[in-house]
C-alpha cells in the first residue's frame, strides 16, 4: 500500500486555505485573552506564548496532516519535524508532545500505524522531546501530527512582528517540497528520487546551538515556511511587522528539480490558494510565471525565515550554512510602502 | 444538513479501541522521558503533567472527535467541555487551548464551521480559557477538538493511581450518552428528545469551587468517564492504583431513557470493544445484560469518577449534588484481589 494514494491531498498542502480560514475566524466571537497569553494566533505566529513566571514562558503549537510520503516511518518523522519547527521558530526548546492520530482501524495494518509513531519518536528523541499522550480517532484516512509544548525565556521570544528596517532576510531551506510530493502522489517519481526533499523535510529547524547568545539576539523576527508557501508566510511576517519586505526572487534557494517538477505541472490546490491569498498585498508583477510558482509552492517542514540585524547577517548565514547548505540571504526589510512584499526578479 | 449523518461514528465512540491502541503502543520505542514529566500516558491518566517550578506544573491534554450532535454549535460546545474535562480531572485549571479542526472545505457551508467554533468559544469563555491558535485540515469529514493546557500545583495533582483502601467511589454524571446519541444518529429521536443528555454533556467538570481546600485534599484519585465507558475507565483507575474496586451496579446513575435506548439496541462499536477491553480484569458475572450494557456505553463528556476519603464522602457528595444532581456514591476501594473491578448487582 502506498500511503499517498489513500488521500486526496498530502502534508501542509492539505491545510485549509488562509482565505477560507480568515472568513471563518472573522465571524467568531472569541473568549477573552488571559493576561498570561503573550502571543496568540492573531498575527499568524507559529505558536502561542503563555507566561508562567518572569523567567519562563511556554510555547504551545499544534500541527497535523495527511500522508505526504508513502513510507509510514518517513511520514511520521516529517510530520514530527514539521510540528517541532513551530517551537523552534518562536526561539523555544520543545519539551513534550501529544499525538494526534486518525486511521481506519478496520482496514489498515496496525504495523503502518506503529511505523508512523516510530518515525515520530525518532524525531522526538533527536529533539529531546517526550511523547506524553495523545488521542486517536477511527477515521477513513490516516492523519498524524502533534501538539508540542516547549519553553522559552520571555525576553528571548521570536515573533512575526519585530522585523526592523535595514534587517536582512534569511531563508534556511530550499523551496519545492510541494511540487516534489505532488509528483510522488501522481507516481511520476519514486520516494528515492525525491530524497533531497525528504532529507530537508526531516531536518530539524534547531539553530540555537549554531548561533551563540549574541547572534541569537540579532534575530529580530522569525517564522517557518509551511503550507501557505514562501509568499504566504513572508507576507504574514511583513504585515505583522508593519514593514515592506523586498525579496530577490533570483536568490531563492530551490531543490535541484523544483523547476522541472513545476514545469511539468505537478501542482496542488495550495498553489492556487496561496496565489489568491497574496494577490492583494504582495507585488509579483516583475516575476516570471516560474518564479511565482516557486513562491506559491506549499512547503511541508520548510525552513526558517529570519529577519536579522544587517551587521550580523553574513556571520549568521555562514554559521547556518554549516548545517543548512541551502541557506541564503533572500531580501531586505524596508519602511512600509503600499505592498507588504515587493519581489524583484 | 444533519451533522451526525455525515460520519460513521460520533463523539468518543469514534475513539480507536483501547485494545487496538495497546497493541500499537506496545511495538513503539518511545523517546526518553524528560525529568520534568511527572505524569505521562503510561497509566492511562487523562492528561500529562509537566513540572515548571516547585509551585507550578502544566497539565497538557488533547481530545477531538466527529459530530455527536446535529447542531454545530452544540457539537462544538460538547467537544470543548469534553476536552477541558481532562484538565479538571487532574485537579488543574485550564488556561489556553489550541483548536484541532478538519472539514470538507469545498462542500461544507462555512457557517457550520463558524457555529462549531462559536460553541467551543462559549464553553471556553465559561472556563476562563483562551483560544490561542490551532490547525485545520481539508478532510472529507468534520472533526473538532482541542489541545488544552492548564496549571496545577504539583502537590495537588489528581491522578489515576492513588485510590486508597477504604475510599468511597463517586460518579458525578449519569451514564447513557452513547445510546442516546446512537439513537439520534439513527434518526430514532430528535436533539430535543435527548436534551437531558445534552445538558449533561455541556456541563463543565469543574468542582474545585464547590469543594473547599480541605475536601479537595480528600480526593485521592480522579478520572473522567469518556469513550471507554464506565467499565473501561473504572478498570484503568483500579489497575493504576493497584486496588480492587467494588461497584454497586444498582447505584449507577443513568439518564431517564438510557435503559429504553439500550433495550432498543441503539449500540455502537464501542459497546463491543469496551466489553472486550474489560473482559479479563473486571468481573461482571453477577450482573444482568442490561446492567453490563450501561457500563460499556461510551460516554462523551462524561462525569468525573472520584476516589475519596471515606469519612468525607457524604459531605463531598452533598456539595457535588448542588451542581451535579445525578452524582452518586457507586462503590468502594478494597485491597487487590484477582479482579481489578468486582461488580455487585
Amino acid at each position: 500500500m502506498r500511503l499517498t494514494q489513500t488521500v486526496q491531498k498530502g502534508g501542509c498542502a492539505a491545510k485549509v486555505s488562509a482565505i477560507e480560514l480568515r472568513k471563518i475566524l472573522a465571524q467568531v466571537k472569541f473568549p477573552p485573552l488571559r493576561s498570561e497569553v503573550k502571543v496568540d494566533g492573531a498575527l499568524f505566529d507559529d505558536a502561542a506564548i503563555v507566561q508562567v513566571t518572569p523567567e519562563i514562558a511556554m510555547v504551545q503549537t499544534l500541527d497535523f496532516f495527511t500522508p505526504i510520503l508513502d513510507s509510514p516511518f518517513l511520514f511520521g518523522k516529517v510530520a514530527t519535524t514539521n510540528a517541532l519547527s513551530d517551537v523552534y521558530a518562536m526561539g523555544g526548546k520543545p519539551q513534550t508532545a501529544l499525538a494526534i492520530l486518525t486511521f481506519p482501524a478496520a482496514d489498515m495494518d496496525l504495523g503502518v500505524v506503529t511505523d508512523v509513531l516510530q518515525g515520530a519518536c525518532e524525531a522526538l528523541t533527536g529533539a529531546h522531546c517526550s511523547l506524553v499522550g495523545g488521542h486517536s480517532v477511527d477515521d477513513p484516512t490516516l492523519k498524524f501530527g502533534l501538539s508540542v509544548s516547549g519553553i522559552v525565556h520571555p525576553e528571548k521570544i521570536w515573533t512575526n512582528s519585530k522585523a526592523q528596517v535595514g534587517d536582512r532576510l534569511i531563508l534556511t531551506k530550499a523551496l519545492g517540497t510541494g511540487a516534489a510530493t505532488a509528483a510522488l502522489k501522481r507516481s511520476e517519481v519514486t520516494e528515492a528520487e525525491i530524497s533531497e526533499e525528504i532529507v530537508s523535510m526531516t531536518q530539524m529547524n534547531q539553530i540555537q546551538d549554531l548561533l551563540g547568545a549574541d547572534l541569537l539576539s540579532s534575530v529580530h523576527a522569525a517564522t517557518d515556511i509551511t503550507g501557505f508557501g514562501f509568499a504566504g508566510h513572508c507576507q504574514q511576517m511583513a504585515k505583522a511587522s508593519g514593514k515592506t519586505f523586498q525579496i530577490q526572487a533570483a536568490s531563492m534557494p530551490l531543490f535541484e528539480k523544483t523547476k522541472i517538477y513545476l514545469e511539468k505541472g505537478f501542482l496542488t490546490k495550495a498553489h492556487r490558494t496561496n496565489k489568491e491569498y497574496t494577490a492583494e498585498f504582495s507585488n509579483f508583477s516583475r516575476l516570471s510565471e516560474m518564479q511565482k510558482l516557486t513562491l506559491f509552492d506549499p512547503q511541508t517542514s520548510g525552513g526558517l525565515f529570519l529577519s536579522v540585524k544587517e551587521s550580523e547577517a553574513s556571520q549568521i548565514l555562514q554559521k547556518l550554512k554549516t548545517r543548512f547548505q541551502k541557506a541564503q540571504i533572500v531580501g531586505d526589510v524596508m519602511s512600509q510602502t503600499s505592498f507588504a512584499v515587493e519581489y524583484l526578479p
